[in-house]
């Protein structure tokens, strides 16, 4: 923050951090595009740049600019292999893990599925340090790692990664990173977040909402979960437990919910109410909702009904969500993601009736990029995070590799 | 931000920025306890702490620590007349203006009661030009004088400060800032927001939320405002329309509301709500607010129906609000600051039903601990950032004083 004081010794690590950063997350860029970004000066942009290449961060090259007349440039690009990272996402349904590199390129990637339901801590913890084998046997340049970051379906408290109740795991009060990181025997940090501020981190960064300072991306499968970005700053809350719009209470005639209330914004958009309302097994999964689309497109009244329910109830939330926030994006992902295309229409015309005029003229709402791998690309971000803040203390701890060979 | 470069030219002045901010938002401070907050060495301090005393910007004293034994410590300390801030506040039943000095100290004050209703734009800021004059007739140093903040009780435009909608006010796209900046012949910034927004920020750094974070200030009136602070950042949104919690959708089978929509949290929670369930004139204002408090006080049963029912729905917005944004603190002001007391149990009661427990358990609902002059207060706050972030920057413009004698 500007706010605080610089000792001059740590300016210098700053404007390390401000190139790394900047190269990490638009990409490759010329020495004066980087001056224009960050407000440095040529020479210092030349030092700096020299640094960054001894600590094998970045390269330079020229710019392969097809269809430009006239002499290539010299692009500044991140090292994709001078600073990796694992992601790891925890869902309801499946466990991944990602190796991704400065820049953002997925260098592995490998996700299993699993039975939903009460899966344990332990047999979570052993299947991730299998999958983690199996990327890393593939990986090149393991002691380029300096973070891993997970994701997990449920509210996880900020300080530790303790995961505070993960209800479609089964999960409460769970010191996941902490047994998760002795697991790996990792040495470089690991961090825990909810897979939903995740999966917004990562639609900011590289996908549906590059550009978007502000924005809200809301995941639906068998749960609803949010994850807000304010002024391009995940919004946490004082523990880490916000942007659980999926419990908005919204409709008080509305039907229990898992989390012990009623009317949640979950029960009339999750999958258990599309299922319901379209005559299907409330629980039936995945199957059961490729059944309904099906149906829908066919022109089922009741697939079309339970289709319109979530539809209208989305614009609800989404207005409630508009007025607080006015953002400029609302990315939809997961089920409410494949269900886009189909509600859209009502959506709008709920927006249009329920938001103020001022806020509603300047959202538009759109479906995922990422899909299913926002949560784990979301993760990868978040590990990079204390690299990215310092990337010359961070240079040090590349000699000790994990070893995830438990 | 730490994100961005630093010239090594604008780390001073950075600095600079730091020493003032820490002094103007939590007053007197060591020498010693500088260096913690900033993180600078005792010389860089030093240096800073001269030149800051010949900007006239802080000076250097003891403490009379009274009851404290050993040799008083030296303080150093926020000159209020070193730079000085125009607040203005445009309610819906009156406006006020005060002077505000370094380090948050009221100089004067003063507030006039308008009548209710459609008064214009061109009225108003004969009002204000009238009342700048008042104070500035008492002001010292109004060669000082380096920003003026207004709030108002309506949508505004973050950019140009353009009022988008004020419905109580009546007006409606009106670039209210350029044309006070013009009649008060400012030759300093002047910047408008919502006044919510601003009492949010007043609470935050003078009031019942001071060490807060994440706070949610919500004002109830005529209209329903709110202000949100997230990890001490003001929330404003793409455009500056955030927080507009009072139109939130709350009751799909509610009334409608003046906003256009139907079962806004205001129909239920603003004093129109309160009036009507009590058997009041909706639009008796605040002489009939009294009167349904008195009588809730003594018992009569509409009255005490109709603050209960206001008790309830303030419990479900307020669920919403906590499960999006795990705040520390709720702020009540306003109406909802006076209902404090009779609906708290009730509140609460309805948090403990329909909010997340991992983030209900860690809010505190208060009331405003600045009342009325929250928003006046704020907007005075609002008017000292640009010299807080450059005070080296804005010695200069002190120079040109504004003419108020138009």
């Amino acid at each position: 923050m500007l706010g605080l004081g610089h000792r001059s010794e740590t300016v210098h690590r700053s404007n390390l951090s401000a190139i790394v950063r900047e190269l990490h997350e638009h990409g490759p860029l010329s020495r004066s595009e980087l001056g224009v970004r960050t407000g440095l000066t040529r020479s210092a942009i030349r030092v700096l740049i020299g640094e960054l290449t001894e600590l094998c961060l970045v390269g330079e090259g020229t710019a392969a600019a097809l269809g430009t007349p006239g002499r290539p440039s010299s692009l500044v690009r991140p090292n994709p292999l001078g600073a990796i990272v694992l992601g790891i996402d925890v869902a309801v349904d499946s466990v991944g893990v990602a190796v991704v590199g400065l820049g953002g390129e997925i260098l592995h990637q490998v996700r299993i599925d699993r039975p939903r339901g009460r899966i344990s801590v332990d047999q979570t913890v052993a299947d991730l340090v299998e999958l983690v084998n199996v990327v890393w046997a593939k990986a090149p340049g393991r002691e380029a790692l300096v973070g891993i970051g997970v994701a997990v379906a449920g509210l996880v408290r900020r300080r530790d990664g303790l995961v505070y109740i993960a209800p479609n795991l089964g999960w409460r009060d769970v010191p996941f990173g902490a047994q998760l990181s002795e697991a790996l025997q990792a040495t470089v940090p690991l961090t825990v977040a909810n897979e939903a501020d995740l999966g917004a981190l990562a639609e900011h960064r590289r996908g549906a909402a590059i550009r978007a300072e502000n924005l809200i991306y809301i995941s639906g499968e068998v749960g609803v979960g949010g994850g807000v970005i304010v002024d391009g700053r995940p919004l946490a809350g004082v523990a880490g437990y916000g942007g659980e719009v999926g419990h908005m209470p919204v409709n008080p005639n509305g039907i229990a919910c898992r989390c012990g209330s009623c009317g949640c914004w979950e029960t009339e958009i999750g999958e258990g109410a599309l299922l319901l309302r379209a005559g299907h097994p409330p629980g039936g999964g995945r199957g059961e909702v490729d059944l309904v689309l099906q149906e829908a497109a066919a022109g089922v009244p009741e697939a079309l009904n339970a289709v319109d329910n979530v539809g209208r109830w989305l614009g609800v939330g989404l207005a409630i969500l508009v007025n607080v926030f006015d953002p400029e994006v609302i990315v939809l992902g997961g089920l409410l993601g494949r269900l886009h295309p189909l509600v859209l229409s009502t959506v709008e015309a709920e927006l249009d009736r329920l938001a103020l005029q001022a806020s509603r003229g300047l959202v538009r709402v759109v479906p995922s990029r990422l899909g299913g791998d926002a949560s784990l690309l979301g993760a990868a971000e978040r590990a990079f995070e204390p690299m990215l803040s310092d990337p010359f203390g961070w240079a040090g701890v590349r000699t000790a590799p994990i070893a995830a060979s438990a």
